[in-house]
């Protein structure tokens, strides 16, 4: 049930830190200083550390009362377990719902990271009010979210999301699970990079991969560079395939973007929106709306305070 | 709310005539004679006698509460109204349930045909007590629907599940909307009939377009024909690709296939898994299941009288 009155903790565990913040309807009321993981030899160390740090901020904020964690991989939502955290060593079958709630003896969630940006922009960011989200994540890989009908969807295995992963080639590039034509080895920085030094050289113009990610691009396209513009142009292609073959599918109010490539503001989402306006009916074009996203390195702080708040 | 005690009516709404039936639970107690929509002048003539049919109905089953009606087109599913019909001439802007439900004084409910037959797989058919199940119906197009988190999922404007219109190619084929790709235009009956004809000529057989329907290609491959197995191992490739990008947008529990093409059956549905699991995580993969349909020609009566039992 959604509720904007409950204080709740959002814990943001990414490869290298834990981001910690008290949050209630949305606001962010305070934040602790990250933790880093290297620092902390296996996962009831860490959740040690977690636990202590939740201590010290309900001296601060008494009304808590949920604990929401966003992790970097797949996780067992209903038993708030972790498969596998791939960027932090040691985190492999966690319990960390069991763990976390034994520690501190609040109700804790245990979420995607992608899922939980998608929830802080349905809940309060870009796509506030609205009922069908789609949210992106654009950065080495493209991670995805879905709220439809007003709730988080997750899936059979708690495995749904994955834009990045599907395809806009059949007969295209191998994604990491052999998957021909997946978005990701189109779209994500890496590759995004990969195929600007490419059309560069094809101009007669050498670029090493460094002067060639999405920020440089951007930046040179602002400029009146023509080849960094078409270099949107294809982004726009690519992204906005993936994207009207979900309108098709989904039918949603909104596609959120945010990460990397979205910073680069109205150089992808113009194409972007051309493109996709271009491959969907007049009736599920006219419903949706494409935003960048309303919150960037908070994102995943508020979505899991707010989804231990509404679904704790 | 689900409830298999309700008895209702279903009416299949199709291109050249209306078919009715009464059910409870799933079952199919009677049918009436189809009404031929050409006798009609218009949607006043054709509902008056769909509810004089549905008055017959009620003498023989006293119990009938519910009304649920599937159209061939798009609807807004909360008001009932049928947008537009493209193949029955005067359907455009009727108010389908307010003037049926004021002609019998039943609640009455207006679905897209593709959803009803979703609804029927995911009720009482091949994906009965599964939670999250995308149905496809193969055909001269490829329509689709969606059950997710155990509940008609229907899009903001009632337009999801158009599967058909997803694009497997960024830069293909252009389907009725200018969207590259779409993937009925390789997959639908006739895609499928162009393509073999293409196939047996580079063989240096000559084909009528008519000897390649997919039932003619099913029967050939069936007989030890290799260039009708490599036709259906190609609509695999193509139908599969669309498939696992679902897959890992919607993690589902299955698909259901119905339609001409998922006749062929292990024909298409041996390479067409073979496909969907190479472009799959294990874990989402593991949890599918693709099966061929189980109602056919009732499943718009079945699904649709399940719907109005469910939710009217």
């Amino acid at each position: 049930m959604q509720d904007s009155t409950i204080t709740s903790i959002g814990i943001d565990f990414g490869g290298t830190s834990v981001k910690l913040g008290v949050c209630r309807g949305g606001e962010l009321l305070c934040t602790d200083e990250p933790i880093t993981t290297a620092n902390f030899a296996g996962p009831q160390a860490l959740v040690g550390e977690m636990a202590a740090r939740v201590a010290k901020l309900r001296k601060q904020h008494a009304a808590i009362t949920a604990i929401g964690v966003g992790v970097p991989g797949l996780v067992d939502f209903e038993n708030g377990y972790v498969h596998e955290l791939t960027n932090v060593p040691g985190w492999k079958h966690v319990p960390l719902k069991a763990i976390l709630g034994e520690k501190t003896g609040l109700p804790v969630i245990v979420e995607n990271d992608a899922n939980a940006m998608c929830y802080a922009e349905f809940r309060y960011g870009a796509a506030r009010g609205l009922r069908n989200v789609v949210a992106l994540t654009m950065g080495t890989g493209i991670g995805g979210g879905l709220v439809l009908d007003g709730r988080m969807y997750r899936g059979s295995c708690f495995a749904a999301g994955e834009i990045g992963q599907m395809s806009i080639d059949y007969d295209g590039v191998a994604g990491h699970y052999g998957n021909l034509g997946a978005l990701e080895k189109y779209t994500g920085n890496h590759q995004i990079a990969e195929h600007a030094v490419r059309r560069y050289a094809e101009a007669g113009v050498g670029k090493d991969i460094e002067d060639c990610t999405p920020k440089k691009i951007a930046e040179a396209a602002a400029a009146g560079d023509n080849i960094a513009r078409q270099i949107w142009d294809e982004v726009a292609e690519w992204l906005g395939t993936a994207l009207a073959s979900i309108g098709w599918l989904l039918n949603p109010d909104a596609f959120v973007i945010g990460g990397g490539v979205a910073q680069a503001g109205d150089l992808i989402f113009s194409p972007l929106k051309r493109k996709v306006q271009s491959m969907l009916s007049t009736v599920v074009w006219e419903k949706l709306q494409i935003l960048p996203a309303k919150f960037s390195n908070e994102a995943g702080i508020i979505g899991n305070a707010a989804l231990a708040a509404d679904e704790a």
